[in-house]
C-alpha cells in the first residue's frame, strides 16, 4: 500500500474520524486474507496543525489572494513536510482549506485528493442535481465548491438567511468543543428552512468535517437518509478516496 | 507550545487515544483564557507505522541486538522523520518498542519521553511497591520495564502461568480488532489469578496501550480502582507527560 499523508488538526475531532475510517477500511480490506499477525494498515504521516493559528490566518471571503497568503503557506508547508516524510498521496482533512486548494497545492509534487472533487463525484453518482451546502463561512460564501459541483451538473447553494448561517457556525464551534447537544435536530432545522421547495427529496452536504460528528449513526457511511433528507458525509467520502488511492 | 512528534499506528486504536487525550488536555488548559477562535492545540506530527510490519520484524525475547536490528531501524527512521518535520519532543505511542528504547533512540537529537519512565515515576508517586505487568510478550518477558521499576523501588512481575500470558496476548489481539467483548472481566480474572497473596490492594499495569481500551470508564484517567485492583492506564500517563513537555 502507498504511504498516505494527512494534513489534520483543523479540527482534531474530524482528524480522528479520518484516521479511524482509513484504518478500519484497511482492516476490512484484509479480512479473510491469510495474513500472519495484525491486519496491515497503510503507513501514514499526519501533520496536525494548530486550529487556532489557521483560524486566525483566514483571509477575506472576497477571496483575494493577498489576504490568504499566510494561511495558504501554513497548509502548503505542511504538505511539503508530508512529501519529505515519504507520503505518496495526500489529503487535507478539512473542507475550509479546499477553498484555497489551488494556491495551497502549488508546487506540491505528490497528488493531493480534493474533498470537493471527491464529494462532487460521489453526489453525481447518486443522481443529485441540487444540494444545500453547510459549512464554515468560507465554504458557504466563496464560490469554489459550487463551481466544482456545477461542473458535474449539480446546483449547490448555501442557506439564504443570516440566521441559519450563524446557526451553522455556532454548531461547528460547539461540535469542535465536544459539545453539540441537539446538534442533529438543529442541522435538520436549518435544512428544513433553507430549501425553498418542499415535498421532494432534499440533499444536504455536511461540508465541514465537524458536522458529521452530529450524526454518530452515519459515522461509517458516506451518506444517510434522515427525515426525507439525504445527508452527505464529506469526511467519509474523502477518507474512502484516500484509502482507494493507497491501494492503487 | 512545542511541536510534538508521535510514532503511532502500533496499534492505531491507541494512537487515537493518545491524540485525543493530548488535544483534550490542550482544550482544558486553555479553558477560561481569553482566546479568539477555537482552542489552541499543539502542532503535532504523527508517523503512523504499519503494525503488521512492526509485528513481523520483532526479534527474540532473549533480547539479542542482532535479532531486533530491523525492528529498531523501523522505529528509529520514524523518529528521524519526526525530527525533520520540526518535532521538538517525541513519544512512541506503544509499550512494546520501549523494550528496545535505547537502540531505537540512538542518534535521535530531540528528547523522546519513555513510557516506562513516565509510568514508573507515576507509580512511585502513588506509593506502589509491587505491580503486575500485563502487556505483549516482549514487555512481559524482557526485563527492561521491571528494571526501570526497580530503580524506583517497585517490584514488577508478570503472570507466572502460560494460560494467563496467552489470555493477555489474545485480549490484545481482540482489542486491536475492535472486538474484546468481556475484555474487562477477563483482564480482572488474570489479575486475580496472578497475585500470589490475597486480601490486600493490588496494582496492575496495563502496559500495552491497547489494554486500557477494555475500560472505557477510565479513558481520561491515569489510574482507576476497580474491584480492589488499582489499574494503571499507561496510555494516559504517557499522553499527559507529552502534553506537559509541550507546555515547557
Amino acid at each position: 500500500m502507498k504511504k498516505l499523508g494527512i494534513v489534520g488538526g483543523v479540527a482534531w475531532p474530524s482528524t480522528i474520524d479520518y484516521y479511524r475510517a482509513i484504518c478500519r477500511l484497511s482492516v476490512a480490506h484484509h479480512k479473510g486474507k491469510s495474513i500472519r499477525g495484525p491486519a496491515p494498515v497503510p503507513e501514514m504521516t499526519i501533520e496536525s496543525l494548530n486550529i487556532n493559528k489557521s483560524f486566525s490566518l483566514r483571509g477575506s471571503v472576497a477571496n483575494d489572494d493577498a489576504s490568504w497568503e499566510a494561511y495558504d503557506g501554513y497548509f502548503r508547508d505542511a504538505l511539503l513536510r508530508l512529501e519529505r516524510s515519504g507520503a505518496e498521496v495526500a489529503i487535507i482533512a478539512s473542507s475550509t482549506p479546499h477553498n484555497r486548494f489551488q494556491s495551497i497545492t502549488r508546487g506540491i509534487r505528490i497528488p493531493v485528493i480534493s474533498i470537493f472533487d471527491a464529494v462532487a463525484d460521489n453526489c453525481a453518482q447518486l443522481g443529485i442535481t441540487e444540494m444545500l451546502i453547510l459549512g464554515t463561512a468560507p465554504t458557504m460564501d466563496m464560490a469554489v465548491f459550487s463551481e466544482v459541483l456545477a461542473r458535474r451538473g449539480i446546483c449547490g447553494f448555501s442557506p439564504a438567511r443570516p440566521e441559519e448561517r450563524a446557526e451553522i457556525a455556532a454548531l461547528i464551534a460547539e461540535l469542535y468543543a465536544d459539545r453539540g447537544e441537539g446538534a442533529a435536530q438543529r442541522i435538520l432545522g436549518v435544512i428544513e428552512i433553507s430549501f425553498p421547495k418542499k415535498g421532494k427529496m432534499r440533499a444536504a452536504c455536511l461540508a465541514c468535517t465537524e458536522l458529521p460528528l452530529a450524526f454518530p449513526e452515519m459515522e461509517q457511511n458516506t451518506s444517510a437518509q434522515i427525515d426525507e433528507v439525504l445527508l452527505i458525509n464529506t469526511t467519509m467520502i474523502h477518507a474512502k478516496a484516500a484509502f482507494s488511492a493507497a491501494l492503487q
